[in-house]
């Protein structure tokens, strides 16, 4: 009789250019977003007003980035991380178009980079997912890499290639809604008075409000995305690591950090890509998160009512952003540092 | 650069009969409902059967009551409340009419109210607050007043001007859906054989049941509601303060007491007005809440089939209260008591 | 004045072939299925993706066998158990059909048993329960029987009668949807390899993940279910029992196993029926729950695409199922064993 639990993949399994097709496609339904402005206070009211979104020329509110990001990204678990030793990195993340509530979503993933370690028993895989919605029309892309053990050890190393990555997507590859309409609904709406003219290269805002993990709402987030890495949800297993619990998924710190990041931001209505990104320290139930952001570049957008803002959000835990003089230094991050994100948003012009 | 960060409203801010459009409007959805019973336990069939919502006459299942007002109250906090130093009170809260899934909301507030304190670092502020749906149709208004902090100490006092405000909603301005049609199929959903002619004046009802707030519930009612007080979800800030601890929105403590009523007034299927309440003791996650009901008032209503109760509905913690002699002394409420609240229900009468 | 709390059923009150319509219909929502999947971390495509689901023939995405389950039962819990001293078993339970989203579910039972306990203090209840959608077609029926205390010990004894329960139900009692057509999309979404013929009677799989039950989800489930036995979320209570902490609802375990056991059934879509089960100890939030299975039989189906199994589903707390030698010794179930269940599941065959 085989053995019939599905392993995931070992370092040896990956083939470049071999493209794996994740499980469990995902209908996005409003139970997903009542969900997910549950667990993360999210505001933005793009994603939970009908009447603004269609004012701005959207046919319905769309999905949060991140929720469908989540979503997307923990279909591609079981297979490609599953037995990772370390998640290392994500580049040139795209979000192509909006997920919209009766949406399928399905993600597939080509490998693109492999690097066996000098120890000959761990490797790097650098993969590009895309996820499509129910009309293979792609709406999310990006790359991770990963470091993953190798279960056959005598496995033949492969020919190392690794892949070149932008350090951001540069603003000509930005997917800009050419259909976005301004509207006065807009500031009435969000209640942010700032546009895209209003906001200066190196300019940072200390985020006031924090955000407390719990134990439910971290699992409950990680079971919502489909997301099958039981370090996150399995205390038994946990209890006998270093860590000695459960460790919260990253997405989940990500979220938190954008929902504490709409008082500053309110007007920055959409994640057009994340550049990159750092978890730098791990998170645990009962930790408080706090977030600081600071704008890295500006970009006009070819919509005339539209321009682009690349940001650095880092979010820190159990200390007021106000107080971390150094979030890096030459022994790397600040021990309450937890993430690291270097992303844009679309936010739209003044004088439309 | 100007600091981008939203402060709300401080007392000197608010001006006599100003109105303020709070942001976020928030379309309902069924996401929401199933979010309301999985964190209140709530079992009013009229708002999760829609064959019997169609059956007494409701285009579909309307949402709970409570629901909506705490879903249009979290849009008033970070304009009103956010530099509160005490939320007094609330009067004239009326329920204009039902709101259902796909509905729109949106409030705003007109300023009726203004006392400096006799300090002068602070002052009390009267606010009438009006949701309204997608139609600009008014769903919900209410009255409430908070002590706020001054920030510039030498702003002048305002000329002061305190609101006459009701004892309790008349029972000729309570609106009563006029579609109502009494039928078989609500005794057989409630399960409750109870009617208005049932209940009298001065009766108390001991519910039995008890529910204990956890941690996660409490904080992911707040975000649902998107209320953004800091103190109900930022466990590091609420460290270093004397509770030591978040504080559970008292809309928590309402919904639960709510809930629990069920039993003993199954048959009371909306809430037409909610007269007043205090939040008498904060509670804090772990905390088990009972309740009591006692009859204040009851009238018949011009709808031949529907009559009116106005109800107080007491709310006790980590002690049933069956054991509780006396809800407020001399001195104040009892330590357990967390909700005294005085409102107004709509029940059937017999022999429809 | 009556007292108006409804009591629930003491052993004398129930009498053979009495039949009991259970309050609060319920019609189901995509955010009851979000619920689900947060609270489970169930994966099965079926239940989540509307393409898949047509393309096999279902008109919509069918909802979690479990998730319609525990709905419907939760409806007989005020009228059946609320004065149980134990839940002593259940049987042949048969998913008579899908549920949709928008179906709405009641729940009625009949007295098909009662035997007086020999102490003249309480007796045994067997109920034949039948939930029913919105077009009074069953979709599911199920025995269970309860000891229930006696509130007048004087009430005299029925006379005994106990029903013949079938050890399982039947293969050609199981209702096998006719419309299933097989497609390669399956396979796909599941991401299973497995299918009927790949599966042997005895063999064994120990699924590998673990979850952790916390406070708030096990009591959110509850909830959802509106299932208002208080021993599951009355704290205050339940800190005076030998427990002395609230006990997590058994069909929260079912359903935490069920998930678990994706790994290595992906391709077993549907419950077709639940033969017996026992819930062998009890679970309490922070407990970790493993899950094993062994095949006790295989049955063809007469639609020529589809088979059954048989499987004995067991779920142990905090210890992985391969550490644990002996579920069951004469001194009864071994004291981490919290689930027994005996059920058959519907799985394609290959070649289709």
């Amino acid at each position: 009789m085989q053995n019939k639990i599905h392993a995931g993949h070992f370092f040896e399994d990956f083939k470049l250019h071999e493209v794996i097709h994740h499980a469990t496609p995902r209908t996005i339904t409003a139970g997903d977003c009542s969900l997910y402005i549950a667990l993360t206070g999210a505001r933005n009211p793009l994603h939970c007003s009908e009447p603004l979104a269609r004012s701005l020329g959207y046919p319905s509110a769309p999905v949060d980035d991140l929720l469908a990001f989540h979503i997307a990204f923990g279909k591609t678990v079981p297979d490609i991380s599953v037995n990772a030793i370390a998640n290392l990195g994500y580049a040139d993340m795209r979000f192509l178009q909006p997920v919209y509530v009766g949406d399928t979503l399905a993600t597939s993933s080509e490998v693109i980079g492999l690097k066996q370690n000098s120890s000959g028993k761990s490797g790097v895989v650098w993969v590009h997912s895309t996820t499509v919605n129910q009309h293979q029309q792609p709406v999310l892309s990006w790359v991770r890499w990963v470091m993953v053990h190798k279960k056959n050890q005598d496995a033949p190393a492969p020919d190392t290639v690794i892949p070149e990555l932008p350090e951001f997507v540069a603003p000509e590859l930005l997917s800009v809604p050419a259909h976005f309409t301004m509207q006065p609904t807009l500031a009435a709406a969000t209640g942010g008075q700032y546009w895209w003219e209003d906001y200066a290269v190196d300019e940072c805002m200390r985020h006031p409000s924090g955000l407390t993990i719990n134990e439910s709402d971290h699992t409950m987030a990680t079971h919502l995305y489909q997301n099958n890495a039981r370090l996150h949800f399995d205390a038994h297993l946990m209890k006998s690591t270093p860590q000695g619990q459960c460790l919260v998924y990253g997405g989940v710190i990500m979220s938190a950090c954008k929902a504490l990041s709409y008082e500053g931001l309110e007007n920055a209505i959409a994640i057009l890509a994340i550049n990159g990104g750092s978890h730098a320290n791990p998170s645990y139930a009962g930790d408080t998160i706090y977030c600081m952001t600071k704008v890295l570049d500006k970009w006009a957008l070819p919509h005339p009512g539209l321009g682009a803002l690349r940001l650095r959000m880092v979010g820190v835990k159990n200390i007021p952003p106000a107080t971390l003089e150094n979030i890096k230094t030459a022994q790397g991050y600040h021990p309450h540092v937890v993430l690291d994100l270097d992303y844009t948003v679309l936010i739209p012009r003044k004088g439309n």
